[in-house]
Formats: C-alpha cells, sequence, structure tokens
C-alpha cells in the first residue's frame, strides 16, 4: 500500500515537474542566446547570427528536450543536442533559399540575398560544422549512436532536397514519390529530433526508435499541413499571403493529388493554369482553388494527415513509458498538427 | 647484450615492415574504390563518384595512415579516418570550385560546371555528412577527441576559405595576413590529418599535438610550393601551364610580397600590370616575372618555405618515438616541399 502511494505521488510529482512545450521554448530560446560565435571573418559569422536570431518555431530543438525529458526527467541533459538540431535546421535553410532564389524568410531578407551566393554557401558550411560541435557534445557510451542518427539524418535532408529540385522541372510526379520527398526532407528531421533527445535520456534502442518513427509520421503530417495552410490558412492568423505555392506553381501535396483525382477536364485545367504565364496571380488563385474544391483535395489531404496521425499515435502507444508521458508528448503532436499558423 | 639484440631486431623489423608512401597512396587509392556510394537520387550521387575518381594527389589522407602508423604500425586502424579527410577534402574543392568560378580541375569539368550550382551545392553538402560518418567509426575512448579536431578543423578551413573570397577584392593585403588564411585554408588540415591518424595509433596527448604542429608547417609550406610552381614550374612536370595565378591576377604569396619588397617603381610597374584587363597573358606573364626576378621574390619565397620546414622539423625531432620513424615521416615532408609538379 504504502509502495503504490509512493510510486503515485512521484508519478504525480513527475508529471507537475515537466515543462510545458511554452516553457521549453523558452528555455530553448534563452540558451540559444547565450552562444558567443566568433566574429572573424565578419562575412561568414554575421550570417550566422543573423539566421539564428531569425526566430523561427524552434519545433524541432524543443522535441529534443522533451524526448530526453520523457526518459530521464531532465530536459537539460539534451541541450546540446537540441541547439545542434537547431544550427543543422538553419544551414539548410541558408542553403535551400539559394538553391530555390528564395529572397524572403520569416519575413525578412535570405543570406543569400542580403549577403551574396558565396557567403550563404559558406557561412552555411560553418553552420553545418558548428551544428556537429554541439552534436558530439555526449557521453561517450552513447556518442556513436547519437552520431549515426545526426549524420543518416543529414544525408536523407540532402536527398530530399535534391528530389525536391527535380520535381520542379518533372512533370509527371506521383503522390507517393513526393510524400517519400517530404519524408526525407521534413520528416527524418522530427524523428532523428526525438530520439536523439530519448538516447541522450536512456531510453532503450526500441523506445528510441519508436519515438524515431512517431516523429518522423507526425513530421510528414506537420508538411501536409504546412501544404493546407499555403492555400486555405486565414491570412490574419497564418501572417503572410496564402496561395504562394500556387503562384510559383510549386508541387505540393494538393497539386499532385488534385491531378492524380481529377477527371480529364478539371486535370487540363489544372495543367493549363500552371503552364500559365502572364496569368493574374488572383485569378490563378481562385481559380486553382475552384479547381481543388471540385477535387475535395483539401478533404484528401486532411483525410492524409489523420493517417499520418494515428500511425504516429500507434507508436507512441507502443513506448514503454507511463501513459503521463505519452499524453506530454501526444500534446505536442497535435500542436504541430492542429495549428492554423 | 640480449635485450639489446632483440630491441634491434624488432625495430629493424619495424621500420622494414613501415609501408613507403607510393604503396599507401596505393593501398589507400584501392580502398577508396570500394566504396558503395548510393545512387538515389542520382543528380546527388553521380557528381560525388565523379570527384572522388578525378585522382588528386591522395596527400592528406596518406598522412593519415602514416600518423597511425608511426605509432602502432598498423596504418589500417586509420583507413576509416583517412577516407573522411579525403571525403572532407574533396567538399571543400566542389564548394571552392563554386565560389571562384572554377571550370576545370585536374584536367576535367568542375561539378558546377558539369551540373549546376546548385546540385554542386547539395552534392558537397551530402559528402560533407558522408565524410562524418567516415569519422565517427573510431574507438569511443577517443572518439569525442578526434571529432574534435575534425570539427575545429572543418571551421578553421571555412574561415580560411572566406579570407581568401575577402582577399580577393581587398587592395592590400599583408604576408602575415596571407599567411594566416593559407595556414586556416590549407595548413590545419594536414595538421589534422596527422594527429587524427596519431590519436588512433595511440599517441600521447603531447605527441599528437606536435604531429598537428609539423603538419600545419609542412602544409604551409606545402602551399608557398603551390605558389612558386604555378609561376616557376616546369610546364611539362608541372602537367599544366604556368602563369594561370598571374593570369588570374591572384594574390599569392609571390605577388604580396614582391609589393612589399618592392621599391615604388616596381610596385607601381606590378600594381598597373595586375589593373590592365585587355594585356596579352603572355605579355602579362612575362613582365610579372621579371618584376619578381628583379626583386628575388623566389628567392624570399624558398627562405619562407625553409623557415617553415625547419619548424617543422623542430617539432618532429620533439616527438617521443624512434628515429627511424621520424625519418619516415621526414621523408614525407620533403616529398611535399621538394616536388615540382
Amino acid at each position: 500500500m504504502v509502495n503504490t502511494y509512493w510510486i503515485l505521488l512521484i508519478k504525480i510529482n513527475y508529471q507537475l515537474n515537466m515543462k510545458n512545450y511554452e516553457q521549453l521554448i523558452e528555455y530553448f530560446e534563452e540558451q540559444l542566446k547565450t552562444i558567443k560565435y566568433k566574429n572573424d571573418p565578419l562575412e561568414l559569422y554575421s550570417p550566422i547570427t543573423y539566421t539564428l536570431g531569425f526566430g523561427g518555431k524552434r519545433i524541432r530543438p524543443v522535441t529534443t528536450l522533451m524526448g530526453c525529458e520523457l526518459f530521464c526527467g531532465d530536459y537539460s541533459k539534451a541541450l546540446p543536442q537540441a541547439i545542434a538540431i537547431e544550427l543543422f535546421h538553419n544551414f539548410t535553410l541558408i542553403h535551400d533559399d539559394i538553391m530555390d532564389n528564395a529572397p524572403i524568410r520569416r519575413g525578412r531578407e535570405t543570406v543569400y540575398k542580403k549577403w551574396n551566393s558565396n557567403i550563404a554557401i559558406l557561412s552555411g558550411d560553418t553552420l553545418f560544422a558548428l551544428a556537429y560541435q554541439y552534436a558530439q557534445q555526449a557521453d561517450k557510451e552513447i556518442l556513436h549512436d547519437i552520431l549515426s542518427v545526426f549524420n543518416n539524418t543529414a544525408i536523407e535532408v540532402c536527398e530530399g532536397q535534391q528530389f525536391d529540385l527535380n520535381y520542379e522541372t518533372s512533370s509527371n510526379v506521383s503522390v507517393q514519390e513526393y510524400m517519400n520527398m517530404i519524408r526525407l526532407k521534413t520528416g527524418v528531421l522530427f524523428g532523428a529530433a526525438l530520439k536523439i533527445g530519448a538516447l541522450i535520456g536512456g531510453a532503450s534502442t526500441n523506445d528510441a526508435n519508436l519515438l524515431y518513427d512517431f516523429g518522423v509520421n507526425i513530421g510528414l503530417g506537420f508538411q501536409l499541413k504546412d501544404d493546407l495552410l499555403d492555400t486555405y490558412g486565414n491570412e490574419g492568423v497564418f501572417g503572410k499571403k496564402t496561395g504562394g505555392d500556387i503562384v510559383s506553381n510549386k508541387k505540393t501535396f494538393l497539386f499532385i493529388k488534385a491531378l492524380e483525382i481529377s477527371d480529364t477536364k478539371n486535370r487540363e485545367k489544372l495543367l493549363s493554369l500552371y503552364d500559365s504565364i502572364d496569368i493574374d496571380p488572383e485569378i490563378k488563385i481562385a481559380a486553382t482553388k475552384e479547381i481543388f474544391s471540385n477535387v475535395k483535395v483539401d478533404f484528401a489531404a486532411n483525410k492524409e494527415i489523420d493517417k499520418y496521425f494515428t500511425s504516429g499515435m500507434e507508436c507512441l502507444n507502443k513506448l514503454n513509458i507511463p501513459n503521463e508521458n505519452k499524453q506530454y508528448i501526444k500534446d505536442v503532436a497535435v500542436k504541430m498538427i492542429d495549428r492554423n499558423k
């Protein structure tokens, strides 16, 4: 009886001590600000401080902290790896923006636009190496495992970006190919962020792998939600104009799936809209959304999101941790997918 | 007496068993060829196999093997790290060629020229991550130390490249600034290659650091020799046309030092040659070499090379290893500096 009482008390305390998502974001932001980067050569380090000062959602590093906290109760043990994940993510953004000719990110000029491509290539490379400097700050017993996850993920993210570039000029991308591309470009980093945190927290290999699969699934849902918000978001809440993907002919899930499920008439109309060069952007957005509505592609996207969410939850349920802790991590998944910005 | 006899015998055997430089290059080339890269997406992996199939001197990875052999007698223990060093070096070449607009390397089209900049950025990034995959294949007791050397070096090499880019448009670069730039861009990787090998071979921290300093010094001499060969090399042996640095207005040691030691007349003549746009390349090369000869800058460069060689030898002499082994590594330094191609 006494034992049960104590176990219950410990469980409740443990649960109460766990930081909520917003607290962890705040903690991470504070810690990130304390990093002192070198400043010589200035052209190399200014873009790095500039990029990391952009803000951003910080979801990925916070899931690393959570993954750790789930198993050992102390999120701060995973701080170096959380920083590594965030630096790595920002390195990919700097290089992606060169490749995508993207002038604006998070409301500010991108590095390649503010400085130039050479500086963006080189400061990105430096950020990648800095990420490894943080990733390697782990106990020697688990260092190799952590680096394996980190390396494999880095390679997969590059593969995902290459597929994305290839699909820009490819006329027939299947839904399956698209999903594989976003799994590599977005999903695996969520999986890795959680798995690395879990490994630092002392999770078993099985639990760490389950959390990885959970992360990949939720990451896929997260990206599909991105596609949806870009077209259907509430501009006031979303914080930027919707329809950007349509205007730039981006092959999102909505476009690819719409082509797949459309009849010949709608398919031809959609393809001709994406072929038009001088069309007024507002007219193009409205006409494309009309086809999307006709074929109910938003419904199909939400169904797909549900599918990945369910798969993620199945992984979560198999984890060998208390149910309260499962709920803790489930709340984040809901936040990532049920967002409106 | 018996003891001395045995020690002598072991020493001789050990020395006889040590591979010579050419044998290690052959061994490394064979091992490098056995690596199976993925091939999907093809656009990402083709440039990697293409670049590594270029050839190249393979000096850096071979010094890693040697650094290891010096301390444990078995060079093959350091093979993963030797591969890591070579992959890293090739990653920097792919990215540098974009930044330098260099169309040709080792007699073949560069990656950015053969494919495009985006593919060069991304395959370079992938190669960087692949390098880490090999670097991390070390015993857990020394993994952290090895990665620290690897990370710090990666960052310094980026810094060196940034200084190099800055100096392209800077009108007054001092010899000291130039030497610091080539220390970062070239020297530290030689130091790291040797130090990582030594750590795997079981060297003490002191010996590993001495070998690092030796490598940096020899690396500096190696780069100065590069500058000399580009202007004074025998074209038949050098394998390419000399004078390329002069034609492209590259601020080499020869140019910077010549400006420093010239009288006003020669300085103005040299600056005006580098300012000329429509000048015939052969005339420019001949006129520049005449000034170089007037101020004896080749003599100054050779003196500088000797200085770094001597500093390197001082580090080598302090190493706690048999003299035969010191000679083994000294031979490589001589090969690196007394080369004519």
